[in-house]
């Protein structure tokens, strides 16, 4: 059984050998936060786009009930609905609603695990969801790899501490059959340095001071929760769901 | 003052900061190993190159006196006078001889550091030389960047760890005037996990493990001992020197 992290996206550029693995993809402030938000305040599905236009042209060729979403800089997007903090995701909003989203870093991340056996997102928010399913692909034979959404190419903090909180958990359940690797073991040192703490590894990240300096200090409260939230969003043709559990 | 830690390559690809940072490139096993090694053995320069073939061109056009040296997939080069063991690197071998390097990791990492200010080499072998270079280069107001080679894109624990051996060691002597990044801050914990310990940061990682299976023990233990060689190599022109200090 092999648990597998990639710091930041580039790492896994060009790999061949995505098929045989389960893939989670982290961009905890706070694509990844804002997308189980949405699914649990009962959107129907999270379309993950690249790019801020297409977003736009897709969210209008769904019909006017779809919400468009998404940042650039942390900063919320003109002529869109919503920024990219999970708080403006209430079930008021986003209740039975498609919502198109497209942020800095974790749309890219999204795009590049295409050909993945499986692909779901983590946060704290779900943490215990995303290791209950991190469990189950291993126990059916595949790999299992975290992939860290960074910050614009570069390493995040926050991303790589919740990978080692999924690391350290899962070698928990399955013990000595767990295979790391260098990334997964740099992973869960640095989330064993936070004292495990989901607050400290978001303060002590360069991207949480970033966005405290932008007045999002209440998203940075948000997102620090852990497992409040149990739903596993899962890529499905395009389209983040939760499938039922 | 500012230390910043690219955990792979790629972190820093398409970077047009990089002229405000003096620059360690890092490649414990083996390339930053055998460089100081061979330079510390009498060889006048080391230049690296990317590509076996054009290694070979180069080391013809120097002329007979050339030592033509790389791997790729830790293996020697067909042709080639020596692989990428610094041990093969002795003194009867180098000595007032130009050695041409190409090698999987490192010779590429060094290609990608093109236009900062200042551009040298780290292995646990020199330590004590990068940390007194790094400290030096922070008091003239530069900025200071350590990249990690990695392998193949991705990230090598061996790596990391010297790495956070610099973070740590220029920390201890520049106190809090220092803020590190994210990643400067992963790399000093991996660092740490290892009890500070060279030959456990080798043992960890799978590139240890690997060669290891090649029949590169030696090497390992080679590349594990810490400060016993007190040189700096330095890139100058496309030239890995000696500079006097």
């Amino acid at each position: 059984m092999v648990i597998d992290v990639a710091l930041v996206p580039a790492e896994i550029q060009g790999n061949q050998q995505l098929s045989r693995y389960a893939v989670v993809v982290i961009d905890v402030l706070r694509a990844t936060s804002t997308i189980v938000t949405a699914l649990h305040a009962g959107a129907t599905a999270v379309v993950p786009v690249v790019d801020a236009e297409e977003a736009s042209r897709l969210a209008e060729a769904l019909g006017g009930s779809a919400i468009l979403g998404g940042e650039r800089g942390g900063v919320a997007l003109p002529g869109f609905h919503v920024g990219n903090s999970p708080l403006e995701y209430t079930a008021e909003r986003v209740n039975e609603r498609v919502v198109v989203l497209t942020t800095t870093n974790g749309t890219h991340a999204l795009r590049m695990v295409h050909g993945a056996a499986a692909v779901a997102t983590g946060a704290f928010l779900n943490a215990a969801a995303v290791v209950r399913w991190a469990v189950a692909q291993l126990e059916v034979g595949r790999e299992l790899l975290l992939v860290c959404a960074g910050s614009l190419g570069r390493f995040s903090w926050e991303d790589a501490c919740f990978a080692g909180l999924v690391v350290e958990r899962v070698r928990l359940q399955v013990g000595d059959r767990l295979q790391v690797t260098d990334g997964a073991r740099a992973a869960e040192q640095a989330w064993l340095a936070t004292g495990k703490s989901p607050v400290a590894a978001i303060e002590m990240s360069c991207h949480g001071a970033g966005l405290d300096r932008l007045g999002f200090g209440q998203d940075l409260t948000y997102c620090s929760q852990l497992s409040t939230i149990d739903a596993l969003p899962e890529l499905w043709e395009g389209r983040l769901l939760l499938k039922e559990s």
